[in-house]
């Protein structure tokens, strides 16, 4: 059989760049780690590991036939199980006959699309991880990553990027600023709500800063994930099309470093140094506010973007503070508050003719409120959804099994009570805090 | 010259794929002295360091002529040296004039795959670093390399890749299960034989568990060996076959994600907590099983395949415990007894029509016992070789040079004693046990 | 439209090989914090991640344009500021019409130009900051950080990789043992001798070993370089031209293998045991080395490159502490040393007929003093025009708002007066020495 060169380069392309976004699960684990305390390591390891082998198999298991089998605007209904659906996959357009027609655009085997839109599902249920992390039992974790893995993110999904209403619509997210993002972010903030906050945080009336254990170990974290995110921007045009893969990888990166320098200095002004947390969450958040609109908008706009993404992220770590909302590694600032941000983008900077998909423009572009009313609908739609289920289901794990650890495995830590394990065996480490 | 689309793909993707192999040097590095105690974790840095610098010499002096230099079944016997034979890669097949037949079915040039074979070679020697550390010699550790990739890897290899009597045989392995993983592991065992346990080990019938002294750095260390694996075995397709790759990624992923849920569990049912090192360990067990298969069998036997991986180094770890073969990462329930069960199971599992090579087809899929027979040939011969010749180099080292350190050094920590380093000048460290 | 596979593959490559070079930034930030002191770490941190923000807005703003843009032998004169200049990349050659011409011999998008190239500068910039570790104030390093890459880096980028006189002249520098390495060396200079040693790096006549905190994180971090390297050296090919992918691979490889080797085995003899330092800076020393001259020698000459850069390291190491030029990481040994040294190592070793580019034979193979001649005058007057320019850039910023911080805060550690951070909460770390 001759193969065609483009379905090589294609298919080396998105499974290169799936690896690149699975080797964020390390970005994560590292950053929530060492942004938490020493004796809670352990645990945190443990279930930023584990969450992507739950994912594996709920996305396999199910997700991944919610998400893009053949269905109506809010379900897929076929192909369900095991991916085991028709699929004719590389042939693309007409020539596709199979029950995953939604992402039948893309000239790759099944199995890369699958591999692909695995990892994405995988870090929507990692986001979650470190809003939780320091008091959350691991076999509850365990059991609601199923649930995000198998109806929350692939219904969400279907909605979006699997042809469903939203969709119809005229919504765009090009690499995930809502699916992935502001998904995990609903979920995070339904269980840090049902968690309250940790011991001695909000005590007698102020806020105790916890500083992490492990500045370097965060560091590495959120490298990993900029690094990781060359996979998750550039690679969502899952076709290797030079013009657009390379014009992402820059918005992606300007993106970032405005934001890095905005959030150094908005740290700066208002609490008189730069926090490296402040500039490392800065990143994080242009990475994720720039992963809707990053094919739609210029390299101009992405430095925009990523400006207002730094300073967005340092007033919401205060926000949530006064609101009593204890998020360990800020991941509510971060993923659900950028991943709007971004999303509300596309309706403002979009611009056609940037790379291939023709979204109608954005506000400042001459579309008028149309495209901003799409991306609206989606944020309001989804954040209910996503918000409504989630608490459901942290709410059934409470009832049944409880989700949160005992007043005293929380103050001798996690990795005693959870797993029997020292993170850092040998050395003096104080955990009384 | 017009270059053929087909080679840039294939060089491409060889070469990246041998990159992500390479990186998972750094993941042993930090699995092993993550699981090992800070007083020895220069000597483990430095091992797993220096190991890959002497595979490159050892393997491009003599190892890559041995492995894949036309010869007999038993050893390479043309363009020994250097790598410095007649080849005109990238041509195959009719077309290919040179002495390096055996992989002249890749269409790419003959440094691309020098390099991909150099860093599965460097892979098995690193094996054996976990096994002996901790009271290991450092010098005698780097002669035991040189023997390692100057003789014992390109050997086997030579039988099995380099088109010698187990392939003539129709044994299998298509990433290296036995090649790589259980050569290290055979090879391992001999080191941990020769040298014995370490002090208080097993001390007055009783069994010390050796806490590791950063869990961070283990769990840091398995994700890079999980994304390095998308280089390991999509990349010994070493073309960049759309169907065939896709389908390897998914099924190494598949393997991975049930093993870390079944060795979990089964960890969890038998000591009451879910052990972080057996989680992980539990990962790359299910990695090191698929690895020979993973290109025969479905993704639904993937699962089925890391499942029992899972269990079996539970188990295994528990085993070579009870029998005072103290290896201080696990490498050898790892990837002794998984490589072996990961070589069976091509002989159990394979199915023709699934990726481009016929085997004829495993036990369970009508094949008979042809299949299942070699790769049992295969498992023996190799263990016996493998076992025998490194023992006798282990025996020479120790009656020459003493393979283990002093009392004394062993209890104050090798790297004073080796290196003049401390890992962590500044903490407070107990050395002491 | 109907696109080349060949530009397509060559964008690929170019893509992937600048992340694994933006990678590297994680390598220098764990290499240089895991050599300096647990209360410094924060800060070294916090200036290896702030550094790619700052290069990549700096290099965007006017760097690329200055170092690429027609202009005269000097500097680029077109296009100069946000890439915005005239160009229709990827077409190559005679069909090229923009302003971009000196790097219009790579066929593929020009943001895929930019990105790779923006990589280069930010590590060029990054080498800075290990030698000026310990001591340095933040603000002063991020604004040398902005002359580094909108003026010094791309103005000696111009002469030699944008057309301008040494490009003429007929020297050549394959990735930048020149352009990257000892540019970032000969600045790092100067900041070292304006900013002087640590307190009591040199008191009383003797000089005092200042061990570093976490020599896991260091090993990691020189990992993470090689495997980097792998993107440094083989990618500034800028196409996926199989045959010399695959030889600069090896090249690269082989050098670092070399020096490793040689490092180690010179240290043991010197200093009587085998420190992991110098094996970790004789790696990157070979890297250096072999990175102008990789794809002009062959295998055989990688080999000698990185022995003699191995021993080199280590003696410059000690000459740098006789000349009581303080710089905590090595980077002038490695980067500044052996970046001289690779520069040379073309003029004496330099092959015609290994990759595709014809330089005119160096000195041992036939092509007398010229090429040696050409190599010599880029080595000098890249170094007078960097050491002076960076010798007055820290000047004014000393005079204007000081670049070294209080003695009692240097005492106390960066990480608290700089940041307001620990970098290790919880532990037990001793920060008096």
């Amino acid at each position: 059989m001759n193969i065609e060169p483009k379905v090589m380069i294609d298919t080396v392309w998105v499974l290169i760049t799936a690896m690149l976004v699975f080797f964020m699960n390390l970005g994560f684990g590292a950053v929530e780690s060492g942004f938490a305390r020493a004796k809670n390591c352990v645990n945190i390891m443990s279930k930023n590991f584990i969450v992507f082998a739950v994912s594996s198999l709920g996305f396999l298991i199910i997700g991944w036939g919610l998400m893009f089998g053949d269905g109506n605007g809010f379900l897929g209904l076929n192909g369900l199980f095991f991916a085991g659906g028709a699929d004719n996959s590389p042939a693309v357009g007409e020539a596709y006959k199979g029950v995953y027609s939604a992402i039948s655009w893309t000239g790759v085997p099944l199995w890369a699309k699958f591999f692909f839109q695995l990892v994405f599902c995988g870090t929507a249920a990692t986001i979650v991880s470190g809003a939780v992390a320091e008091r959350i039992k691991y076999i509850s974790f365990i059991l609601f990553t199923f649930v995000m893995t198998m109806v929350i993110y692939p219904v969400v999904g279907h909605w979006i990027w699997g042809g469903g209403w939203l969709a119809k619509l005229g919504m765009f997210d090009f690499a995930g600023s809502t699916v992935v993002h502001s998904v995990g972010g609903w979920a995070a903030l339904a269980g840090v709500i049902m968690l309250g906050p940790r011991i001695g945080k909000y005590d007698n009336g102020h806020i105790k800063a916890i500083p992490g254990h492990n500045l370097s170990l965060a560091t590495i974290g959120t490298f990993v994930l900029w690094f990781g995110w060359f996979g998750f921007n550039p690679g969502s045009t899952m076709a290797a099309d030079p013009g657009a893969i390379a014009h992402v990888a820059v918005t992606t990166n300007m993106a970032a470093a405005a934001a890095i320098m905005s959030a150094t200095i908005t740290c700066w002004l208002i609490m008189g140094k730069p926090d490296l947390g402040m500039t490392l969450n800065g990143c994080l958040a242009g990475l994720v506010a720039i992963t809707a609109p990053c094919a739609f908008v210029s390299v101009g706009v992405s430095l925009l973007i990523g400006l207002i993404a730094g300073v967005l992220v340092v007033l919401a770590v205060m926000m949530f503070d006064r609101l009593r909302l204890d998020d360990p590694v800020g991941a509510l600032s971060v993923h659900l508050v950028n991943g709007i941000f971004g999303t509300i983008c596309i309706g403002l900077f979009a611009k056609d003719g940037i790379t291939g998909t023709a979204t109608g423009n954005g506000l400042f572009y001459g579309g008028g409120f149309k495209l901003l009313g799409a991306q609206l609908a989606g944020v309001v739609t989804v954040g209910l959804f996503v918000f409504i289920v989630a608490i459901v289901a942290w709410a059934i794990l409470k009832a049944v099994m409880g989700i949160r650890v005992s007043r005293e495995e929380e103050l001798r830590g996690l990795d005693i009570g959870e797993h029997g394990n020292e993170a850092y065996a040998g050395f003096q480490v104080f955990t009384t805090e």
